[in-house]
């Protein structure tokens, strides 16, 4: 559709009167790295005056709610840890309450410390990721590589520290069918201020390939992170607004999810062709900054 | 065809009669690991004697020629450096002959030292390697990322010492377009005596799968290393005979390149089920051992 907000009240108003929920999308959206886009947080205040609910739902991997809550709370927005889901979370809520998992079977997590804190917080026990930082030195000590036979499940995430050793531990994992594979999101880039690194996708690659097997994916465009979230806060989807800056994360993952849709024009996705794109959202608005 | 050799001698020197050079496979042909294969060295020693050529031809990528020759001396087995084709040094050749990189370019290097040494070898220029052992230590350190202009192609091989440094590197160059991409192999698996672990194959889908681009294959049953070996000793392919225990690299590499091809059974390949398989060996022994 993409309908044009051109801030006239009554758009807005008919936009804001069908919608009790928003889901944002954080970094294209709220802010640019570290820098908050203008007046996205007096915005943000005032959907909440008006009683919205405020969710932030972000692919990012490498931190757990609390440690994404900091960011927030740098750039002075108000926030709650209960209204942030990074796919680390979805991931640990997924596993605690969907993958019937015995009690006394483990994770082995390809990620860093913002999954190993959501499972704790979930009481759901698991190894690797920081325990196998240290890579083997030499391929002589491939024989050493020992698995513990209670792993019954894989997470894999963004990992900084990802070597040979984990991935070789994680394919071991994975060779036995009865393992469970799960991906916190497949971003295969990871873009920064200055140039696009490999993202959790492109790491994922050199496990599943090899494997022909594929995991079950927590993030966006994926459904089970919305899932979650409607499970936990018990949302009517029609009722809810997913604002995003990706049409092939965010857009999309709100069109299957049966939300309304708002894409932003700060992000990666420019104004220019849109109406050539496939996916199209069901409204567009140049920035955050500007809805109110 | 699958002619399964019985040692009759008169299908002995039907075979050799019409064979000139040998081109062996290592790892399952001529030993396990670390074992001989019982009378292979022997076998080796009579071929010579018959006046046939002998090569080695082994998509490992981790050591140099002379680096392998030391595994030949320690085994007891007759070999010298021309007679030894790793892929580190099919890559060194095919870059030096074929590529028409400048002089001034550099070749960035996911891989080991036996890579390493074998483009110094050619007078190659490179960077990349053990340099670039000495991972980021935080998300924050990606913008220190620097990169050599000066770089104009990048070369992939197993690397025990994969990092995300050396992926963000590599992939940052491999964004431009006119950077050459070459692979030492694309093996998905590297089995050892107790697992299967990834290959290079593995690690190389972490950067082609988010590039979307392909590299040029050295390795079996790519027809690039094959053709380095024509070029260097001027081989007649149809007096040329492979010899492997891989279907699906060493017998293809043979039957695309127009050789004979001989599987032996002491490798990957197990006895049973050979006349479904889709390629077939010109001819088939139990062992190499076996041969005379």
């Amino acid at each position: 559709m993409n309908h044009l907000l051109t801030g006239k009240p009554e758009e807005i108003r008919a936009l804001l009167d069908s919608v009790d929920t928003f889901l944002f999308d954080c970094d294209g959206v709220i802010w640019h790295g570290d820098n908050l886009i203008p007046n996205v947080a007096h915005v943000l205040e005032r959907l909440r005056e008006m009683g919205k609910r405020i969710l932030f739902v972000s692919n990012n991997s490498t931190k757990s709610r609390r440690q994404y809550l900091k960011k927030f709370t740098q750039l002075n927005i108000e926030a709650y840890v209960n209204e942030v889901f990074g796919s680390a979370y979805a991931a640990a809520y997924y596993i605690k309450h969907n993958l019937e998992l015995p009690d006394n079977k483990k994770v082995y997590i390809v990620g860093m410390s913002g999954i190993q804190e959501e499972l704790d917080a979930e009481g759901i026990k698991h190894c690797g990721s920081s325990d196998d930082n240290e890579n083997l030195t030499d391929m002589s000590e491939m024989s050493t590589i020992k698995n513990d036979p209670d792993v019954g499940a894989v997470l894999f995430g963004f990992d900084l520290d990802l070597n040979y050793k984990k991935l070789a531990k994680a394919f071991t994992y994975l060779q036995n069918p009865e393992t469970h594979f799960l991906a916190t999101n497949t971003d295969l880039t990871f873009p920064t201020k200055n140039a696009v690194y490999p993202g959790t996708g492109a790491l994922l690659a050199a496990l599943s390939t090899p494997l022909g097997r594929k995991p079950l994916v927590m993030g966006k465009p994926e459904q089970r992170m919305l899932d979650v979230i409607v499970d936990k806060y018990h949302l009517d989807r029609s009722r809810t607004c997913m604002v995003g800056d990706r049409l092939d994360t965010d857009i999309l993952f709100g069109q299957n999810g049966g939300m309304k849709t708002l894409l932003v024009l700060t992000g990666v996705t420019p104004a220019a062709g849109l109406d050539e794109q496939e996916i199209k959202a069901d409204f567009v608005i140049d920035s955050l900054g500007h809805l109110l």
